[in-house]
């Protein structure tokens, strides 16, 4: 057993514990609620860090979220290193789908349940363990910063500015994050890609109140059956988006590359039968595994409006709302989607309602060249860790906050994520398998020993 | 002032007393847990009911809500009116809409403001005060009997059966029902006419959990968006109702009928500013006026799934819902409508969602010759409190018992409504005028004074 497995089996009690403290904060960005917890969950991982030895840590203030800021500074002259994370969660809802509470973690069937276990504070906490047990056994040969925020699940509002504003503090090298998911947990993989994002909320208002519809239906508009008939428009029968000048900026997916994804193991009964669908549904002349990471998607988030509870109220209500979303591909700009989505919309609707869409977040695609050193650090570690070398994958989801690190900083992330799809993120019932965290662990870990050797 | 007038004076500080009492139980029949608030508002009215002078009443359990039924015999062989009420009103959601409390209800600027203030508490309460006021004048010259049922919002489900159960005890010259509206407080009328109603919960399921939508957004079908593209399916761009068949049994609107129709004081400008809308939608080729009473129609009711909280969750649900119904009209069978849309939905949703309909309830449209006796006493009684005649109109509201009574008695039901569309029935801050109160009142006493020695 190498050195970095038995110290990480020696201490698998307390790493447990060291998670399950992040994971009792219940940091919820997108509830105005949780805003104390913010600052708790900030605080935290500034004791934490320092009880780790990295020598400065410290909580910045912004407008919107702390962002914690930590510096372990070996030696000015070896490179650095810039991890970032988020400690902020998704909200648990709906409740009543969780088996135990989202916010107390509890072990079952080797898997720890609990929302954060994977994204972030899982992943995260992977982070931070690989990086003390690599301290521990003295195999840290670089500079780390840790870069750790409150905003993810929002947009991270505020990191770009502050980043703009701490360039110098900020240098790197490389930037490395564990947010990702791997294939399979028998076939990790590396992201070298993720989708951007541009999301909406969407307001449409027929009368100025609720009405009696068998008094005034047939006469006056619904603004339900209006709002079902807009988002209907956006997308045609063969799942293409249907927003003018919507792919123009797409970057054709190159015939190598579906190459590369169709060595990615696969079998589409067997998604299916994960999902329980009779059959999937997506861009027609695209696979499974194209569609969901290398192509753009449009899903309605969430929609309400009118009477949701038990019975047959009958209602022709005032007012109808859906939350809209786009997973962007390498090249669309998010903002040019946004007005492109917006001027569709207030086109498309007719006048006897008035419909407002709102811009909520975006952020761009990102994609990784293989050739990095730090890129090559972690495929080495992780196929030391899980006995096999990782695959370059791309992947569907969003870290805004990625490409714009590049934008910024003009360097590379490498996204060495742990996560798996079973791991049921942003879902109830959020979890790890206890080998992954292990594992995970042990990557950095290894991580730290080679790079920047190499 | 004539000895009718003289006495609702007399007593209005109490008769708005009786009818706030009633109103303070919250009978709300869509919603399980004021299931013991049916059972006391029922034994209120039989109360009520015994110390007015009528001799026998009766509380029926059924498999749902209780039903009152009350006899005041005059003598045997004289006609009888059967006066036919709900005691159940309508959920008060959204709660924070309301100016105040729902269940105690307030006087303010003239009006009573409070769920059922209207439908069916205050029309109820106004039959209730009429019949009291012409039994205190001695001007009762028929026998009179009371039908007050507790499930009339959630499709009068079990009161059907109860009739067939009790053909002799409810048997009656004629049916008089206070719940309807009037075109307008300056123009009294009567209903000649209500539609029909069939109404469906839809239930759309994609994966069997929520899902990640970055993960699986583009290659997995989205049950809001499926839902949505359904219902845009329902009804095309002129607000014709699309379903198979759908207008097979629909009866034209006559010449006769659309010439009455324009007599109906109405301004369009009006109209939208009440409603505050830039314009109205409805089906090509009708009057609104035609629109909301004469021909079908398909509202969404309701519409829920994904995240509906604060901020910007992504996330591809798991399902998503709504609740939908058609207005009918005269000839068109519940039944057969019922079938034809989820026949027509099973149809056209695609195979990678789980489509479930589930009809929720229904009824029948009706229509009221204008030669009845009884019609023509409530037409003069209104003459004389309200000092002009009443328009005899079709209404777009549904009260499917109407149309069962006729199925089940053979008889006719004289809609003698006090309701303005101003009233908000089914939608917070629900009121009702003082003075319509009052001249309610005073036209069932003047009715009783005239009925049946015409």
């Amino acid at each position: 057993m190498s050195q970095i497995k038995e110290f990480i089996k020696q201490n698998e009690g307390r790493f447990l514990e060291d998670l399950f403290a992040l994971i009792r904060i219940p940091s919820v960005s997108a509830q105005s609620e949780h805003k104390p917890d913010m600052q708790r969950c900030a605080e935290h991982w500034r004791e934490h860090l320092l009880s780790l030895g990295v020598q400065t840590v410290e909580i910045y203030q912004t407008a919107g979220n702390p962002i914690v800021f930590g510096h372990y500074e070996k030696d000015p002259s070896l490179p650095t290193i810039l991890v970032y994370a988020h400690y902020d969660v998704m909200p648990p809802e709906p409740l009543e789908l969780w088996k135990s509470e989202p916010f107390e973690p509890e072990v079952r069937d080797g898997h720890i349940w609990a929302r954060g276990a994977d994204d972030d504070k899982g992943q995260s906490m992977i982070q931070v363990k690989g990086f003390e047990t690599a301290m521990a056994l003295g195999l840290v040969h670089c500079n780390v910063k840790f870069l750790f925020e409150g905003e993810e699940e929002i947009g991270s509002t505020h990191l770009e500015q502050f980043c703009r504003e701490h360039l110098e503090m900020l240098r790197a090298d490389n930037i490395i994050v564990s947010d990702t998911s791997m294939v399979s947990a028998e076939t990790p993989s590396l992201t070298t890609g993720l989708r951007g994002l541009a999301y909406w909320e969407i307001e449409v208002t027929g009368a100025n109140h609720d009405l009696h519809s068998g008094h005034f239906g047939g006469a006056v508009a619904n603004p339900i059956n209006e709002l079902c008939k807009l988002i209907a428009q956006v997308q045609d029968k063969d799942g293409r988006i249907t927003i003018p000048h919507f792919y123009d900026d797409v970057v054709p997916l190159s015939d190598e590359e579906r190459a590369m994804i169709a060595k990615i193991p696969f079998s589409e009964e067997e998604y299916k039968k994960f999902l329980d669908v009779d059959d999937l549904f997506g861009e027609v002349g695209y696979h499974t595994l194209e569609r969901n990471s290398c192509r753009p998607s449009f899903d309605v988030c969430g929609i309400w409006g009118g009477y949701q509870g038990e019975g047959a109220k009958t209602v022709l209500p005032s007012k109808a709302y859906a939350k809209v979303s786009c997973r962007l591909v390498a090249n669309q700009d998010h903002h040019t989607v946004s007005e492109a989505f917006i001027k569709y919309i207030e086109q498309i609707a007719p006048k006897y309602v008035r419909v407002k869409v709102t811009p909520m977040h975006g952020g761009e695609a990102y994609l990784c060249p293989i050739d990095l050193p730090a890129y090559q650090a972690a495929e080495e570690a992780i196929a030391v860790a899980f006995g096999k070398r990782p695959l370059a994958v791309r992947r569907g989801g969003s870290i805004p906050i990625i490409a714009a690190f590049e934008r910024v900083f003009g360097i590379k992330t490498i996204l060495m994520g742990f996560g798996l799809e079973s791991n049921a993120i942003h879902s109830p019932n959020e979890n790890m398998p206890l080998d992954i965290f292990y594992k995970g662990i042990e990557s950095v870990a290894e991580f730290y020993k080679i790079y920047p050797k190499r």
